[in-house]
């Protein structure tokens, strides 16, 4: 364990808990079906996660698709012709190696068991003895610790169902373990519909369904989960240029969106670690509290996906160049598969990173006689971008000016909160934890000279301008 | 068949085929795994078609949400707890009457099969023969007409699937065939952290699925489609004057957005169409190619779901009013279940009338040569909001002033497009089947005078601009 991953992962591990419960005190993110005991690693995003999840979507919208000539979006069903995974390898190939515990009757992945030599001599406990044997294996029960397991079995994690009302295997189909496939199966009806040139990239974002049995700190792996893919399909000999601006510009992006430069890296994958398919890769990661882990993989994929489809499919996927010049006859014009770089990343990780990075405690100070929990996050991405705060509650004209405020940043499509419960401190405490960049409160003297105090979350500074001033005030810092 | 249904229904039938064919041909909509030979009903919305579709739930949430003080949104997971729809009466009850052929196999719904009068004869050919038969059933196979038939047979539509490693019914889990429950079972939990007060609103949107035998109309009724429902927490008494409110409110919604009001009806339910545990229901009808047809539907649930929830899961899911007098004690201050109200939309759906009300054909004109198709979205709707064309392709100042002004368009957050691809009025027609609102041409005068010429896609009229104009010229339009 490196230091840094000691840092995070010992001394503050209690920063997850903090934000668990910072989640599900304010609205954030609950326990899926809870009045019912809850569904295993299910979650449901409350008032505030729901808006902070979308505004981390969007803005990988915006980024991604809108913000450039090059890349187009594809919204594409998440049940798929069952042959799209059998093409891909995901039928035969996805899949975990399970065992059980004769023992103790526990099912663990052999991969995420506790490793120990092949052939050592391991001490458990059973039944309050001690007992030794050797594990022949190279792993232990996770949870008694014991030797006496079953064989491993490969365990498929796609979730499979049935289309139309007949069960059996010509009706199996899978609920999509990634939106990537999609973008293949679509590679030529969106090129040609679109008229696109390679290098060009198509985008998606949806949910995504993997059946997995180790599932872990909160939100961030799940059985279902919420990703953001691209494919972006360029000549063979400018992937790997192409890999490297991609995994440069997708690092930024997290930057550029307020996530603490230090907390992050990028980690290119060893030889070993590859995908058979890929020709490099690299995974950004961050500092979770439990220590260095995956935020986002860029893969240059060649051209493994969209040449398995061709052949599977029977319909030809190459791209026709005009100008690039054929290798056989010297001429320009020449049909070939592009290459795909590949930067996937997860909306529901990212938004557990964000609220990871955005958690504060502040002690109290000589400008605040109480300490405070405040989430710094960026104002793209906060839920409630402005709250709208009437200084008096029991005042009409206080209330009927707030409320005006507040329609005149709903016209310019900025989220702002009225709120006119409990006293004015509570209120501003109450945004805080929210991560609502800005309060503006109205009162007397907004009556006699039209101006109104804004209050910044993070320096907690207030000052008094015009009210027709508000609304642009708040969106030239979220164009920052 | 009314007068209007005929009209739509039949006279102008190929509207339908002309919108799946712009669809398929600009990259609207795509039939899934189309390289494999599609899969029943599901479709992939491309670069357009997910700018549309986006655009639709985005407004939607905007008006439904972010507009309003008393809805907040919810985004719960798509496989909950299979208690769940114990409680919902899904498991029990949500299914369709399914009937087999003993003739022909074909595999039909009892409720939509042909009717005829119970003990009738009918006619019917098989093998070449015309055979006679009494029709016992009150229906017919819809294939062959024939009379003999399978019992019937309660086929449940929700997909079944498992989670964790062993299929058995202690794992079966169901792919939610609705939004709304996720409302019920987060009530408490999104009243109590968001501090709200009764009446309030709590809002989804996602995907939905429903193992359909009877798919029909393009993406009108799908296996999965995406949903937009609202359930609006209320005391009972003002159940009914709430139920007036969000049908007349949906209704506009529609409207404001350019659906033809002419197009749009609303319609009562029957007393005997009434779901059982609803007090009213009301649908917004739009006039489809095939006649009026479901948009929306507005519905008094009662308080229904909450107490079937809170007979299945053993926890109080009452509201407390401190101010509502006890009917027992007659002091202020007691706890009840609210009714809710209902408006439920499709966001397919949605986004397939607005497709179907904004198509025009407009013939030959004295201010134009050929004849145009036209996409008369509403600009908040269009997925490209302007296209930025110079005029010439090979010149390269004009080229960088158009990317400027592209530029200057996304930092406001507006969708631009850059084109240079063929002449300036196959771009122009490029773009009004696409529904783009504005394009803006920079031709030799803007480099004199910092002009440029912009194109209304509805009337066709340009007039010349200052550059500087342009961001807000079009933002304008857009917040009408």
């Amino acid at each position: 364990m490196s230091d840094e991953k000691k840092k995070r992962g010992t001394e503050e591990l209690p920063l997850l808990q903090k934000v668990v419960s910072l989640c599900k005190r304010r609205g954030f993110v609950f326990q899926s079906s809870e009045i019912y005991g809850g569904l295993k690693s299910a979650y449901d995003y409350g008032p505030l996660g729901a808006e902070l999840k979308r505004n981390v979507m969007q803005e990988w919208w915006r980024s991604m698709v809108h913000e450039r000539e090059d890349v187009v979006g594809l919204d594409a069903s998440i049940i798929m012709s069952p042959k799209v995974w059998e093409a891909s390898g995901h039928v035969s190939g996805f899949s975990d190696p399970l065992v059980d515990c004769k023992l103790c009757k526990a099912r663990f992945r052999a991969d995420k068991a506790p490793q120990v030599p092949k052939g050592s001599e391991v001490t458990y406990r059973r039944e309050g003895k001690t007992l030794k044997a050797v594990a022949d294996r190279g792993y232990v029960c996770p949870e008694c610790g014991g030797v006496e397991l079953s064989e491993e079995r490969a365990f498929n994690l796609m979730f499979k169902t049935n289309l139309g009302p007949i069960e059996s295997p010509d009706s199996t189909v899978y609920l999509r373990p990634e939106t990537a496939q999609a973008m293949f199966v679509n590679f030529l009806n969106v090129q040609q519909t679109y008229r696109l040139k390679v290098p060009f990239g198509i985008a998606q974002q949806g949910k995504s369904f993997r059946n997995e049995i180790t599932v872990e700190h909160f939100i961030f792996r799940s059985c279902e989960f919420e990703q953001m893919e691209m494919e972006f399909f360029c000549e063979p000999e400018e992937s790997d240029k192409w890999l490297e601006y991609w995994k440069n510009e997708r690092f930024e992006w997290y930057v550029r969106l307020g996530a603490k430069r230090e907390n992050l890296r990028l980690r290119a994958h060893e030889k070993d670690e590859l995908a058979h398919y890929a020709r490099g890769c690299y995974d950004v990661e961050y500092l979770y509290p439990w220590g260095w882990d995956e935020l986002e993989g860029i893969a240059n994929r060649t051209d493994y996906d969209l040449r398995k489809h061709q052949e599977a499919s029977g319909k030809k996927l190459t791209y026709f160049d005009p100008n690039r010049p054929n290798p056989e006859t010297g001429k320009p014009g020449v049909h070939f598969l592009p290459y795909v770089i590949e930067p996937a990343a997860g909306a529901t990780r990212a938004t557990l990173m964000f609220l990871l990075d955005a958690y504060h405690e502040e002690p109290p100070s000589e400008a605040r006689a109480e300490g405070r929990v405040v989430l710094r996050l960026h104002p793209r991405l906060a839920p409630i971008k402005v709250a709208v705060l009437p200084l008096v509650k029991k005042d009409e004209w206080l209330q009927g000016k707030s409320r005006e405020i507040v329609k005149e940043f709903w016209k310019s499509s900025v989220n702002a909160f009225y709120d006119e419960k409990d006293a004015i401190g509570r209120r501003y405490a109450r945004q805080d934890e929210a991560g609502t960049p800005f309060c503006i409160t109205i009162d007397g003297e907004t009556r006699e000279n039209d101006t109104v105090t804004i209050r910044t979350r993070d320096d907690m500074r207030q000052e008094r301008i015009k009210v027709e001033e508000a609304v642009d005030v708040v969106l030239r810092k979220m164009r920052e």
